[in-house]
């Protein structure tokens, strides 16, 4: 707890939360204070060439068991998404070290770069990286929504590294997070065992209209991006409405140029984020959304480009560490449910390379990526009791071919 | 033609048009080199307390017959939109002493401060004032998107002057504009004799939502700003189209906070552009919308308020100066229509202390504030020519009790 609260006071905001925008100099602040931190608990620390961190407890022999998240945030975060799962993997760690328990593998904890993919898209680019799923050129070229080019900022913040990446695959990944939405807090449950991760897809849609004066440009003569931005943002919500189910849709972004009272626009430009835990109907919402646009930008008279963000399958966990995190959970004397993941995380990649799963724990009233974001103390000592366990426990998970 | 091209190369942007926010630096050099052409033409200069600038050619006796315009233009504006009106004034003053014709009264151009209302609202600002519609202290207050005062902009530039404000009442007011919409043209028509000016209602909503994760907030569950904003933003378009008439509405700015792809918004901010030339169809439109504005509020479970940033009751000019443009533009063989104005002019201003009226020219395809704004240039000196006229013909005005 302590530690949560103080990496907290780096880049606070009203109400609580953070702001840490991956590579900014707030993340780097964030960073140096969480590998002091390793340091003090005598960890291995590499760093690669995309600027994820690993912390290794060099003990015993072969792969480690791997926790960890992410300390970056969204521009209005809060103080427990990521850092949380990162800072009670280090508290396993010591607490093992303190009663003398030595496990038979390297117990590990992982800080992965720019999870939140808020400054540079995709989300969950340091993990995606790390397992071999994007180059690392591509990687350092990425730039961010402020124009700066993601290599760049590793290099100026001292997070450019020169462990391999691909990284070291781990013998089995597990991340403890808070749920970040509002079902365990709902089924007066504590603990999730995590199944599977929602498929993500993002895209960004750039309309461009004809700008003109908003007094004198009759109603039939016009083109306005700006009408046409806010009919797929109403559109999309119909449509997860229609679809019902794990579906959801958002725009979260919009922006308008010249974004003047009296003009009608000449460009708009939004964001799509749709998900679903089944990829059959997630391609199924992307097609509909793809119709849409043409009815739209022939109805109005303007022009719609799309540009792919990020597109991720879901993912399902693997059964035995679900199992594992669930008998755990429920041997601690804890409430516990098997649930999907609605928010992309850093385990979605590593399942890619190992046998990975995730812990929930619940989110007060559903809110995060929000300053207001708050997990009881007890749900997160919980949480972190159950992380210890299951790590401890998959040190001995049979390898799998 | 000259002029207009000298003044469109202070400032210019992509495709050939102009950004010269009212009291910016590219303002000021836009105002020294009018002030310049007005000096060449031996006028007497004042410059109020608000800005604005007003030329006399101090010649006859009584009230001056003025004209004018702005040469302030929205971010994407166009070379023609107020800098016409102004520069046209200067040259039938210039025409009239290189002809040896004095008229019996003075004759005097005016430069108003922000009429475009792009950087400070309300619109139309500058003759606001000048007419005392507006306090000075509260104009000077005023503070712009950027965050300055409009009086602090005033003394950086220059342009903060001792002329009294209310200012001189003219003897009659004739402003030549361009039409910024697409009716002359679309009828064949090279004149435009304005009746009246649309009314305009500006006002600023502020939606308060529930910011959250993207992926894992069930849509049942949200509480969605940028939704809301999308829904207006809809909602008057249909408006619009099922009033008819001169009915317009636009929403041509919308802010959203923070404006990330996978976060639900927090709060969302747009403006709303309402026009009509009846004032109780403008206050009927205004009633639905705040109608719906709870009606949408409620359903999505956000918090709505609203600020009027401006509001004009529709205007309507001077018979006799109606019949005036209207006769000599017949007289010198051009095709006339009556009409009225879709957008706000500094003219409608004036009307409330002297005989008012306004010359259009055709716009091509009605496009303005937009760099592709285009007068031809046969319109613009059939235009000038019907000003001076105009000009010298209301010298002889009967004065109104």
């Amino acid at each position: 707890m302590s530690r949560i609260n103080a990496l907290a006071e780096i880049a606070p905001i009203e109400g609580g939360g953070n702001c840490r925008l991956a590579l900014t100099d707030e993340d780097m602040h964030g960073r140096n204070l969480v590998v002091d931190w390793m340091r003090d608990c005598n960890l291995e620390i590499s760093i690669d060439a995309v600027g994820n961190i690993i912390g290794i407890w060099n003990v015993g022999s072969g792969a480690p068991v791997m926790s960890g998240s992410h300390i970056d945030t969204v521009r209005t975060g809060g103080r427990f998404d990521g850092c949380y799962g990162v800072l009670a993997a280090l508290e396993v760690i010591e607490t093992c070290q303190q009663a003398g328990v030595t496990p038979t593998r390297p117990l590990a904890v992982g800080i992965f770069t720019d999870e939140e993919g808020a400054r540079f898209a995709p989300d969950m680019l340091g993990s995606l990286v790390y397992v071999g799923g994007m180059p690392l050129e591509e990687a350092l070229d990425v730039i961010a929504i402020d124009g700066a080019k993601l290599g760049d900022e590793l290099v100026r913040i001292g997070y450019s590294g020169v462990a391999p990446c691909p990284g070291l695959v781990p013998h089995a990944f597990v991340e403890l997070h808070i749920e970040q939405g509002p079902m365990l807090e709902a089924n007066g449950v504590r603990i999730g065992a995590v199944t599977s991760v929602q498929g993500i897809s993002w895209q960004e849609v750039k309309i461009m209209g004809q700008s003109n004066h908003a007094g004198t440009t009759p109603m039939s003569l016009r083109h306005d991006p700006a009408l046409v931005a806010a009919e797929i943002t109403v559109f999309i919500r119909q449509l997860a409405k229609e679809m019902g189910g794990d579906q959801v849709c958002t725009v979260g972004k919009i922006d308008i140029h010249p974004n003047l009272t009296n003009v009608v626009a000449a460009k708009a430009t939004i964001t799509l984020d749709v998900r679903n835990t089944d990829e059959e109907l997630l391609k199924l919402a992307e097609s509909k959304i793809a119709n849409y646009l043409q009815v739209v930008a022939s109805a109005e008279g303007v022009k719609i480009t799309t540009r792919e963000l990020a597109r991720f399958e879901p993912v399902v966990f693997d059964d035995r560490v679900i199992d594992c995190v669930e008998k755990i959970a429920k041997d601690q004397g804890n409430s516990v449910q098997r649930m999907p993941s609605g928010a992309g995380h850093d385990a979605q990649m590593l399942a890619r390379v190992c046998p990975s799963g995730m812990i929930f724990v619940p989110s007060v009233k559903g809110i995060s990526h929000n300053p207001a974001e708050f997990t009881e103390t007890v749900d997160l000592i919980a949480g972190a009791n159950i992380l210890l366990h299951t790590m401890l426990s998959l040190t001995t998970l049979e390898a799998t071919n």
